[in-house]
C-alpha cells in the first residue's frame, strides 16, 4: 500500500493535529453529478453499477476530479449483504430498493447464512482494490456497511418504509427471531468490513439510517448493541484494529453518550444536533463528523461560506472534527455549490488549527 | 357549557392531582376502526369527511364508544387552513395530501390572507359545537392545528415530502419570504384556535410533525418562534387564556428545554425520548404527554401492559403526565389491543397517584 499523501481524515479521526479540517460528503458520488448519471445509465441499473467494479471505481473517483475532497468513499449500497444472502435486490428509480423475499419468521431466518465476502461479495472487494490502485494514495478510501438494524428493516419490510410496522412490530411480537437476524447481520457485516479492510479501505463507517425510528428503550437493545458487536469484531482483528470506525445513527442525537461508549473512533452527527454541544458531551472520547444542513447547498457560495463558518465555530478550536453534511447530498444540488462548500471548509478551518 | 364529568386530562395538563393517569391516543379516530372506514366511505373522500360536521362528529365519537378514553380529539386535518387560503387540498389514499397551488415566492405569498375561521372554516367550528353537544361533558374535547412550519412545508412542497428540498431550501435562499409565510400562518392558526376555543374545545394542541427535519440552528427561528407567537396570542385572549396548550414537535427531543420555555402548558414527546429524562429536564415547568412506541400495539395485551408499565415507571410518581403514544396509531392495529392499552394505563397508574 502506498503511503497516504493526504492523511487529514485519518488524523482527524484519531484526534491528532491537522493543518485544516478534512471534508468529504455523504453521497458525494451520486446523482447531483452529470458524469455520475451518465455512468449510471451506461451500467443499465443501480444494482449493476454497484456490481461492476470498474464502473463503481469510476463513480467513486468522479467527485475527486472536481473537488479537493479529503476522502473517497467506496461506491456501493447498504443492501449488498441481504442481496448476497439471496433476497433478490432490485432498485427502482425514485421508489427505492425492493427485495423479492422478506424475512418475517424463524423459518425465513433459518435459510440465511453469513456470506463469504470474497466469494459472494467479490465485486465489492474488487472495486476496493481497483479504486485503491487508481487513488495511488492520494486520499484515504472509506469503506462502509449499513447497521444491522437498518439492513434488517429492509429485509423485514421488503422495501423502504415510513412506519416500519413489521420490523418494529417484531420488537414486541417476536424479539427472539429479530435478535437472531440482527446477530446474523452483525456477524456478516463484521466479516464484510474486515474483507473491505483487507482489500485496502483506510476507514470504515456504519450507517444506521433508521436507528432514529426506534424508541429510547429499543435503540440500545436492537441497534446499538449490534453495532458494538461489529466494532468489537473489527477491533479484535490484527489487520483491522488500527482502522478508524465511524458510527452514524441518523436521529440519534438523544443517544450520543451511549454511542460514544461502544469503542468507535468517531460519531457521525446529523444536523439536528449542535456540534458544539456534542463535543462537550463526548468529544473527550471520540472524533465527530458532520453536520451541515444539506439544504444550505440550495443557496449560494456566500451563504454556504457563512453556514460552514457557523459549523466550524460551533465545533471550535482544536482537533477531532471531520466536516460533512448531516445526511446525504440531494440530486438537485448544483455541483458549483459543492465546490464552494469544500473550499470554504479548507479556507475557514485553518484558523481553528 | 356543561361541567366536565371527567376532568383528568385538564387536571393533568395543569399538573394537579388525579386519581389515575389520563389517556388518549393520537389518531384515535382513524382507519384502525372498521366503523371509521365505513363513515369515511360514506363521506366519499377524506376531505369531505373533514368538511361534513355531522360525519366529523360521528368519527370523533367512535373511539369513545369503544374505549374509556379521557379525551375526545376533534376529527379534522392540519391542512384546513391552507385549503381555506385557496390552495386546493385533496387527499389521495396512501399517497397523502396534494395542493393544486404551491407557495414559493413573495408573489405567491402576497395572494394569501388570514382566513376568517367562522366564515371560511365554519365547518370545523360547527363540528366542534356538535361534538360538544353530543359529548355532554363526558370528557374534554381537544382542538388542534398544525404548526406554522409543518403547514408551510406542505404549502411550499405541494405534497408530503421526505427531504423538504423546497421548504428547507427557502431557509437559506429566501428566508424573508419564508418568515412572511410563517408569520401569516401563525396569525391564521391563532385565530383558528381561538375560534375553536370559542366553539367549545377544552384544550388545544399544535402538531409540529416536521420540526424534527430542521437543523438545530433553524428550529428555534423557523418553527419554535412561531409556535410561541401562537401561545402568546392564545394566552392573551380573555376567553382562551385558561385553555391548556400542548406543543408537540416530532423528533424534537434535543430541544425540550427551549420548547418548555415558550409558555405552553404541556409538551408532547415522541418515543425517542425517555420520559423520565424529559421530566427531570422540564417537568418543573410543563406537563408531559406521551410516549409509548406505537409498534407495541402490534403485540398482545400482556406485552402491552408491560410496556405501559415501563412508561408509567419512567415518568414516576406524581402528577403532570398525560398518557399517549409517541406518534399516531397505525391503520393495521387491532382495536382489541387499544382496549388493552387504555385499561392498562388506568389500572397500573393508580399506584402512581
Amino acid at each position: 500500500m502506498p503511503k497516504l499523501k493526504n492523511d487529514r481524515l485519518i488524523r482527524a479521526l484519531q484526534r491528532k493535529p491537522v493543518d485544516m479540517t478534512p471534508v468529504w460528503i455523504m453521497r458525494q458520488a451520486g446523482r447531483y453529478l452529470p458524469e455520475y448519471r451518465k455512468t449510471r445509465e451506461q451500467a443499465g441499473s443501480f444494482v449493476k453499477l454497484c456490481q461492476t467494479p470498474e464502473l463503481a471505481c469510476e463513480v467513486t473517483l468522479q467527485p475527486l476530479r472536481r473537488f479537493p475532497l479529503d476522502a473517497a468513499i467506496l461506491f456501493s449500497d447498504i443492501l449488498t449483504i441481504p442481496d448476497a444472502m439471496g433476497l433478490g435486490l432490485s432498485v427502482v428509480e425514485k421508489q427505492g430498493p425492493r427485495f423479492e423475499k422478506v424475512i418475517r419468521s424463524q423459518d425465513d431466518l433459518n435459510k440465511l447464512g453469513v456470506p463469504d465476502p470474497e466469494a459472494e461479495l467479490g465485486y465489492v472487494m474488487d472495486a476496493v482494490r481497483i479504486i485503491k490502485q487508481e487513488l495511488d494514495g492520494k486520499v484515504p478510501l472509506i469503506g462502509f456497511a449499513g447497521s444491522p438494524w437498518t439492513i434488517a428493516t429492509y429485509m423485514i419490510e421488503g422495501a423502504s418504509s415510513k412506519e416500519f410496522s413489521h420490523a418494529k412490530g417484531m420488537i414486541y411480537q417476536d424479539p427472539k427471531t429479530l435478535h437472531g437476524l440482527l446477530d446474523l447481520l452483525a456477524r456478516s457485516i463484521s466479516e464484510y468490513l474486515k474483507a473491505q479492510i483487507s482489500a485496502g479501505v483506510n476507514v470504515v463507517m456504519v450507517f444506521d439510517s433508521w436507528g432514529g425510528a426506534l424508541s429510547d428503550a429499543s435503540y440500545p437493545e436492537f441497534s446499538l448493541q449490534y453495532m458494538q458487536q461489529i466494532v468489537n469484531e473489527v477491533k479484535q482483528s490484527s489487520e483491522a484494529k488500527d482502522i478508524p470506525v465511524i458510527l452514524f445513527t441518523k436521529g440519534g442525537g438523544m443517544w450520543l453518550d451511549q454511542i460514544a461508549n461502544v469503542g468507535c473512533d468517531a460519531v457521525g452527527l446529523d444536523w439536528g444536533v449542535n456540534i458544539g454541544y456534542a463535543r462537550r458531551k463526548i468529544g473527550d472520547r471520540v472524533a465527530l463528523q458532520g453536520n451541515l444542513d444539506t439544504a444550505v447547498l440550495y443557496s449560494n457560495p456566500e451563504r454556504i461560506r457563512e453556514e460552514v463558518g457557523n459549523v466550524l465555530h460551533a465545533y471550535g478550536h482544536g482537533d477531532g472534527h471531520v466536516f460533512n453534511l448531516g445526511h446525504g447530498i440531494h440530486p438537485e444540488i448544483d455541483p458549483e455549490n459543492v465546490a464552494a462548500l469544500v473550499d470554504a471548509v479548507h479556507e475557514l478551518s485553518v484558523d481553528y488549527h
